[in-house]
């Protein structure tokens, strides 16, 4: 009954709960129901099963464990609704309490062993769920709900009793919604609205509230998950239903912390793969908000660039507000994808189109210019010296009449235009009452993105109210900045998705043959010398300056003859950190009796800083380049990741670095040159040659491999600075520093 | 009439128009009625007068010109509505119209000469207003409205027509609102409604509608100045006399393009000094959005980030949607003066509070933590379990009854707290409408702001429309993200008001004796040498390394010994530039040979390039510091402007620059470098002490005094790099480019 699936998945549904935590170390996992083909070769799983929650959402039977009717106790009201839900969608539900024998006047059962039947779903209003669970799980009960709170949200005693309750789930093959959940799964949907649905997950129950409120705003809602504290079913598991489910059309969420970084992005990569958006707001911008949300759900917050990467990485659309959050999402349940990316702009005023372009053209919208015959088309019904050439504006009188139609038919008409807005900044009925009829008209006729932003602040109009929240093909929005949001979030939803090939696919599965000569080199706890991080580096084929580590003076002055002229000479030792800072680099050697002194040199500052040496570095040096940044930190949601940055002051003031998730493919490692703010100098600045940006993405491919490889032995590895050189001319990593787990 | 003057101005109130525009030749407005007194070195004005616009706001009696009664006519609306708001304001309507006998049952007369009485303002219906304009200059009429479009916003011929219609105003001594604008100055403004209002101030009256149905929401609007093409009357105008009307508490505006930047600066000083905030949309972020404003109203858009500036030197607050602009204008409007920065944050769910503290704490608001004391207080009626620290989470059952008023009062009571904010995601009534009442009621005990956002997309529940809007003490708004805009408005307004002091009383109104010198070295139309252009620096007292000029390898080798070793060579000459990319500098050079070395290469190279020499430098070699550029740069609207940035790849490639409009004082030239974002580089990087930043600020100011003496001279100065050393010791501009007019 459990390891029940949903179209070819066959695992056990939870196995990604239990080994894809970021923290897990490599191979942990081996021994699990899962096989080995199921896992990339880092130990975590390339696959997850999609829960089956057909009969959570749609139960044919329910137990309400904790049922009242006693006035004035909560449990009465919430009793009741369930009545109510009950009778609406046709579900048996069976009251259950020790000590009543009727509920609303309905039969009440002492205990779960005494139900009539066995039941989809158990609603559990008991203040400590646990002892029920392990009566639930004899029953055979496929799903449960628990309200109760004082779990992890409250500290660190309550997370250990909710690792309890999630113990005795787990145990129990039953699935568990919660605790510190609600009944929003079970509102009154409407099932009048027509077209795609929005599928809500929330983890808390008050924030979902405003886009339930959607459907009285005609916007379809299918589905509402209220996750709650997470114990067992979590955003990842509804996310990845929702997508299977054929009238979902976006899945929004309102995520606090995610419990478990992999299972994330496994379900957002089911999504991307089906085409299905999903927009979603992910508190924790700020140390202040992520310190609040744990204290509000005792979930894990992810460092936020990296959470932030990996929505990007697998096409998570991601808001900051909840109306951004309504507005994107009723747009993506209802837009078609889009048949051209260009946006039209069509106002009663020149005013409202400059301004509306302005914004739109600045947040990367593209309004192309109307060829000549169609701006000769407009100007039949539009007055010559308006501008019609995109914003079109039609100076407000064509709009009240028979022109009206004709004109916005025409925009819609043109091959260039896959959206049409039209921003209505004032009402004024006699023109705006016309013109939003004919919007929704043509809406109707048309395949095409028809958006208006109703700008009177009020809200009450007919026009507004009646005819377009009545329409089911126009997106209606309230301000310029989130229709542009929402309608940047459609195209690029459908660009992402139109080449979107799924990294899971093909992540590494086997270690390379460069791990074997990599754990070689591993100690344990340890910083590695400059020297031997480099040879870790070599092992996977990331090109170091020729260099030799000696011991005397003399070997330095031979090493150099081999390395050739000039050199530059380091101290090199397990635990040396800032060189350059100490003294500890000398650069330009171009004769021997530099190379005497820079040694004699090295070694006096190394004993005066009490530093212990294996040798000193004798390089060759390397001029010529982009200086660039990469490395891996370990992400406690997600586990490794892989950075790349500019280097020098580029790095070390402004931080201008971006990071990925493994897996990710070369599309990825070039979109994270494109995040970086500098990245004009790899195309070369000052009459300079552009430098070769193809080997600095084979260093991050290989960087991430080892990453991947190396998951479990490596905590931290950063190449600083890998010196690209011109195209054609490959990069070299002039310094590393890597720490062993 | 005209002169007549608001407060102790007494000088021509159009001065500013003539006088004040960014391309205006240096002292061109001598012999003008305005004193030099008036004046700052450049020429442009230190004072605006306000213009007395309350009998055009109130006048007594009105012609309507054109006025009509035929049905079906635009013009029939326009005289309809006039009568009406004549009669409500009590104010006297005579129509003209050539043959028209009687309108609407009012006696029409002929023409302007035929009225009974003088008027204090002419509506203008007719399609062209230049002939009666000269009529009503002889009735001495004090003001007109324009109707008529076909102006500068349709083009080249409409220009021409709009500056022959400016030109007979300015002759006429009336002043003109318009053409093409329309009757929102003398729309029903609701008079029931109380506290401080909004003036408003749109160059297109279509985009003012939303600000104007504020009061349909409660809050109160005094004035609407739809400015259209501004030939006389424009956007300064009205903001110098909005910021002196007792009953305005906050000024909007919508800006397509300014007229007159140095009117603008002036304006905007004015409400700065008077402590009256200005909140405004100005269109033109990107070249697309400028380009639309510039057919639509036919006004010059000066470069984004100049106008950005120049609105943050005056603390006018620029937002970018309509929605901002209202709900920003609303709350300043309501707001008193804040007695702490603190934010509270307040609500009945814990998942609200972390969201709405991350998007704040992000935004840059400052929420404190709660004591101990308050947050015993605040759990003798919040569970104990619940985090109360700030935000402070009701749990949501005590906001239903006595307990939610305790709460709100302890929260507002708190010395820390400046501002209580609430947000109320989802309506739920039974706490909710609670929970907005005593919201209410608090606004009303306290003079702390009292912020609701009420998130629910629908918007028609009792408890925002009659509960929250009914309110003139709480702001009230619809989403997060404007709150916390609107929220830090109006602590930045006031934090800048209190430090505010005007640079118009401080600008230089004399030559330096440093101007002699400059004007010496002035070569019009040309491009200065390096060696000329750092003795301009050095005439404003800006240090340049020892240098000395040379025409023989011989000198060189002399100049070198006088300049002390090692030195840096560079080719001079008046048109070169990028010496660097041509080879033309040689840097560290320690020897005879070498400088006789060098200067032969040079001097090939310079030969070879064809390029002109008035010699060789020889400079002294400053090495340690912190690259930046310092320019001048000519700005079409505002005259010359001062940059500063960080030097080398850092503006070449990320372009981190920030500007000012002069006069300017330090305070401003210190927060040029805090808008850097590699401004970290100045504190000291890698271990290296900080930079000279007095040294620096105090190059910014010798150059702003260069800009605005040599306003007329001077089209461009460029200091790269300006080299600042570590703190004490100065800082050195390495090279100068300074191009004449």
């Amino acid at each position: 009954m459990l390891g029940s699936t949903h179209g070819t998945f066959t695992t056990d549904p939870r196995r990604a709960h239990v080994v894809a935590c970021g923290e897990l170390p490599r191979h942990a996992v081996h021994g699990t129901a899962a096989t080995a083909d199921d896992l990339d070769v880092s130990g975590r799983p390339l696959h997850s099963d999609v829960p089956d929650l057909d009969r959570f959402f749609r139960p044919e039977s329910v137990a309400v464990i904790g049922s009242s009717d006693t006035e004035g106790r909560p449990n009465t009201g919430i009793t009741r609704q369930l009545f109510a839900w009950a009778e609406r969608v046709g579900a048996r539900l069976h009251p259950v309490h020790p000590t009543r024998t009727s509920v609303f006047g309905t039969t009440c059962f002492p205990s779960v062993a005494d139900l009539p039947e066995q039941v989809d779903l158990a609603v559990l209003l008991v203040a400590d769920p646990l002892p029920v669970v392990e009566q639930l799980a004899e029953e055979k009960v496929r799903f449960a709900v628990a309200f109760a709170s004082g779990f992890a949200e409250t500290g660190e005693e309550g997370a250990l009793a909710q690792a309890r309750l999630a113990a005795a789930v787990q145990r129990s093959g039953m699935r568990l919604l919660g605790p510190n959940t609600n009944l929003n799964a079970f509102e009154h949907f409407r099932e009048d609205l027509e077209g795609p649905a929005i599928a809500l997950i929330t983890q808390s129950g008050h924030q979902g509230r405003p886009v339930f409120a959607l459907q009285e705003l005609g916007v379809r809602l299918s589905h509402w998950a209220p996750t709650g504290n997470e114990a067992d079913l979590e955003t990842s598991d509804f996310l990845s239903y929702f997508a299977e489910r054929p009238e979902v059309g976006v899945i929004a969420a309102y995520v606090e912390g995610l419990k478990d970084g992999r299972a994330f992005l496994l379900a957002a990569d089911r999504a991307a793969r089906r085409g299905v958006p999903v927009v979603a707001v992910k508190v924790g911008r700020t140390e202040a908000g992520a310190r609040t949300a744990a204290s509000h759900t005792g979930k894990l917050t992810g460092a936020d660039a990296v959470v932030d990467a990996a929505m990007r990485q697998f096409g998570v659309i991601r808001v900051d507000g909840l109306d951004e959050l309504q507005d994107t999402a009723a747009l993506l349940a209802r837009a078609r994808p889009p048949r051209a990316e260009g946006v039209a702009v069509y106002s009663i005023s020149g005013g409202t189109g400059a301004h509306f372009a302005d914004l739109a053209t600045e947040a990367g919208l593209t309004l192309p210019a109307l060829g000549g015959a169609k701006q000769a088309e407009l100007h039949q019904w539009i007055p010559e010296y308006l501008d019609v050439a995109n914003p079109v504006d039609s100076g407000g009188h064509p709009v009240g009449d028979w022109r009206g139609r004709k004109i916005i038919d025409a925009i819609l008409d043109d091959p260039q235009v896959g959206v049409l807005i039209c921003p209505i900044t004032g009402p004024f009925p006699p023109m705006s009452d016309q013109l939003a009829q004919d919007l929704v008209d043509a809406a109707e006729r048309t395949d095409k993105l028809v958006c208006v932003v109703w700008g009177s602040p009020v809200g009450t109009e007919d026009a507004y109210r009646e005819t377009l929240l009545g329409s089911s093909r126009v997106a209606t929005f309230r301000t310029f900045a989130n229709c542009i949001t929402a309608v940047r979030a459609h195209l690029d939803h459908h660009r992402f998705t139109a080449h979107y090939r799924s990294p899971f696919d093909e992540a590494p599965r086997t270690p390379s043959p460069s791990f074997r000569k990599a754990q070689a080199l591993m100690r344990p706890g340890q910083q590695l010398s400059e020297h031997a991080a480099k040879q870790l580096l070599r092992a996977y084929g990331i090109r170091v300056p020729r260099e030799q580590l000696v011991t005397s003076a003399a070997a330095a002055v031979r090493a150099a003859g081999l390395v050739g002229y000039p050199v530059v000479m380091k101290a090199s030792g397990a635990q040396l950190a800032h060189k350059t800072e100490l003294g500890l680099v000398k650069v330009g050697l171009t004769s021997a009796s530099q190379i005497r002194d820079a040694y004699r040199e090295l070694t006096d500052i190394a004993r005066y800083e009490g530093a212990e040496l294996d040798g000193v570095l004798v390089c060759q040096m390397v001029e010529r380049g982009v200086e660039m940044v990469v490395g891996v930190t370990h992400d406690t949601l997600f586990g490794p990741t892989v950075t790349v940055g500019l280097g020098g002051v580029l790095v070390e003031v402004l931080r201008d670095t971006a990071v990925r998730v493994p897996p990710f493919g070369d599309d990825q490692a070039q979109a994270m040159l494109s995040e970086l703010r500098g990245r004009a100098l790899l195309d070369g600045v000052r009459g300079g040659p552009p430098a070769d940006v193809d080997a600095l993405v084979e260093v991050v491919q290989r960087v991430q491999r080892m990453a991947l490889e190396l998951s479990g032995e490596l905590s931290e590895l950063d190449i600083n600075p890998l010196m690209v050189l011109p195209r054609g001319q490959g990069a070299v990593a002039l310094d590393a520093l890597a720490v062993c787990r």
